[in-house]
């Protein structure tokens, strides 16, 4: 276990000096702003919050938490879903909220530079102007260094990939005060060992990314949408298995549990029945593609049993069908504000899907626990939530969870596959991982050797 | 700078126990056969060839090595541009020949499971049946791991990504005989540090991949391609920047100085005439798509003042279009058979691909050298290929190739685009990477404290 030092008056003094004394605050108000996110993780206080302006000015703040041996935690806007930014030893919460500056638009090259603290969502309004956009969408107005940290992901990453797949370079701050550059504006890069991805998904464990160049993505000049319902949670998969399997290049392929389209249709004010749905995306340049995708859709729907298939080319419609969508979480922690609740994340190869989604359900039946089922089915990304109210049904869900990510590891699979490790899925690295496991913690303490980054957070049986 | 140790009997001994006599060689003609790559770097003989059957089997390799402190370079088919596999050390010529099986096909997942030593060609070959392919094409029947070690692309990279964004899980052997898997046959991962991409392009310093799930795509329903000729660099330069900024999903888009389209007309049996040409393909669900698509490729040529465009439908005559294009090198190495030279990979970001163009046929005219020019355009990567037979000329040539990494560099590009580091661009690591090299280093002694893997590639400074 590392020994943290609090922040005491020398550490605050230097602080100020980096950052200016209006960019420092250990009131209590402030840190209990950051000091929880959205999972269902208990809060924590820093020490200190720290707003840098500058990757100069973060990575000097870093330098002086490595002195003297200081906890940092980044902050975005804390919507995570695993407690990665929850100040859990304390310490500085860095935040991220002065830095979101939109610093260049490469709109040749389908590329912007930004700070990290920028929302994607505040990003791609600005980008429309340029007939561009940032595809990776988590749904809450995540922050890109967030994303990054994260390797966020989202609905549409079926068709344009997770934040790793666009993202081309960064300026990453390091535990010891070093600012490096990764990665390269160009699309090819072959050199030198791609420290880029090293960063991405590293969780603020090795380094706090100070800028990122993104990769955009033209929008699509049509869009259409389609909602199928089954049956059945295996002919709903079945036919998830299909669309993909066929080649249709969809630009989203969501799941949802016959609860979860109830609940959406009893509060979201949208009209999905109570049987397991699909909702799949079409992008394309032309017409006659739309047309074509469209039918062949429908087409493997109803030949795998769907009860009904409804195309949604208007854009209205299609928005408000993906508003709801996005809002999912937060209407089911509305509908289940006196639960708690657990949120698991698996992720298998697509075929393998159906028999996941049915050991899930017979899991679940197994332990007659409540539950809503969502997923980003195009990706083999499926979503349990399992809302309870008894604090004497926890080791039931605990003895779930563990059997699902066993599954989904089982399947070839990962026990997270956009959500990350954070607190709450760090118990399950090593059986995912194996001796990979000890590889991440020996290069985490390559670059972290005081373990000011982010502590508690992926290693825990090391943090012992 | 390591102190490595010959391979004596106690090490020989030590081979033949895991993987038996067959498999070891201290024959020169074995030695010799894999002394040298396609690069124009020297051949060095190892002491011993070693043929690994298993993972397993190199993982203890390697042990071995480790515990000897015998140098290990890995050997694919030797079609490595920079100097990989040429055992600098001498030591372990691990051949990864014997390791050539396609485990498994996952047909409904697009992936497929590979040992290493297999050529990307015999595996497309294979994969027809299924009606998949992997995408990336450097051109020689390289193999598997040599791609995936140095990160390879090709001509398809613009649509289709290079070996790095194809690859989705790997088992790799480490210096000390750790056999570790990286990645997930999940498409989506977000359960800790990406290490799947750190040894993706480590060039066999990390470690030796033993075992890859590779990452499939539909063979495209219809192909069709343009060849267009422009009146100079600069004209076609420019269309290749309006074809990609104007949102177009081009499979390909190849760009051919004058030199290299007469060298190719003279050698090749082609007629490319002897202006500035572009080849491009587009791939495609539906025959419509490629009319528009086509279409407005032809225009947006025609509007930039190109001299010819000719639409290429038919499958020989595509076929052998790219035929040509990807002997250009071997016809380039018969034609200066009795020359040097040099080799060029920057890639700048697409906007500035014509400003790196331009600047490279002015240093190349200052110094009154021969050149051959060829790009992967639409990844803004450019090859230089500067031949000379004067020993006198070779300081002019490296001043010039100097000059043009440093322009690449200084428009937000790379030095190597996808021929890798290897021994020829190590001395530009540090203009690239700055403080980020000794991360990188940083990384490497801590997975291999002995420097056994491939000691002399990517790291030059260090090893003083």
């Amino acid at each position: 276990m590392f020994q943290f030092k609090p922040v005491d008056e020398a550490v605050l003094e230097a602080l100020i000096g980096i950052v200016g004394a209006e960019n420092v605050s250990t009131a209590v108000s402030e840190r209990q702003l950051r000091s929880q996110d959205m999972s269902r993780f208990p809060p924590s206080l820093s020490e200190v919050v720290v707003w840098p302006e500058t990757g100069e000015q973060t990575a000097a703040v870093l330098r002086v938490a490595n002195d003297h041996a200081v906890p940092v935690t980044a902050w975005g806007i804390g919507s995570s879903l695993e407690g990665h930014p929850i100040p859990l030893h304390g310490g500085i919460s860095l935040s991220m909220e002065k830095m979101t500056a939109i610093t260049a638009v490469h709109a040749d090259d389908f590329q912007v530079t930004v700070q990290p603290g920028i929302g994607y969502k505040d990003l791609n309004a600005h980008l429309a102007q340029y007939g561009l956009f940032f595809p990776p969408d988590p749904g809450a107005n995540a922050t890109i260094g967030g994303m990054l940290a994260n390797n966020a992901a989202g609905i549409r990453t079926v068709k344009y990939g997770a934040s790793k797949d666009n993202v081309l370079a960064m300026k990453v701050a390091l535990a010891d005060g070093r600012l490096i550059r990764v990665g390269s504006r160009s699309i090819k890069q072959a050199a030198g060992y791609d420290l880029l991805h090293l960063f991405v998904g590293s969780e603020g464990t090795l380094g706090i990314i100070t800028e990122a160049v993104l990769k955009l993505t033209p929008v699509p000049n049509l869009m259409s949408a389609v909602v199928a319902t089954f049956p059945s949670v295996e002919t709903a998969v079945e036919a998830v298995v299909a669309v993909r399997g066929s080649g249709l290049d969809v630009a989203a392929l969501e799941f949802l549990g016959g609860g979860t389209a109830a609940l959406l249709t009893r509060e979201g004010g949208v009209d999905f029945g109570n049987k397991p749905t699909l909702l799949m995306e079409i992008h394309a340049a032309h017409e006659q593609s739309v047309t074509l995708d469209m039918g062949m859709i429908e087409e493997i729907c109803e030949e795998l049993g769907a009860i009904t298939v409804h195309a949604a080319s208007d854009a209205d419609e299609r928005r408000e069908l993906w508003r709801i969508r996005h809002d999912m979480f937060e209407i089911a922690r509305r509908a289940y504000a006196d639960s708690m609740w657990q949120l698991m994340d698996v992720a298998v190869p697509i075929s393998a899907y159906p028999e996941m989604a049915v050991h899930v359900t017979t899991t679940l039946a197994q332990y007659n626990l409540d539950s809503l089922l969502v997923g980003h089915a195009g990706d083999g990304n499926l979503h349990v939530i399992i809302p309870f109210k008894d604090e004497a049904v926890r080791a039931d869900v605990e003895k779930v969870n563990k059997a699902i990510v066993q599954k989904a590891i089982a399947l070839g699979g990962t026990s997270t596959g956009e959500h990350g490790v954070g607190i709450g899925k760090a118990p399950y690295l090593r059986m995912e991982h194996g001796a990979g496991l000890d590889i991440m913690y020996a290069i985490k303490q390559t670059l972290d050797p005081k373990g000011i980054l982010n502590p508690g957070k992926i290693f825990v049986e090391q943090a012992r």
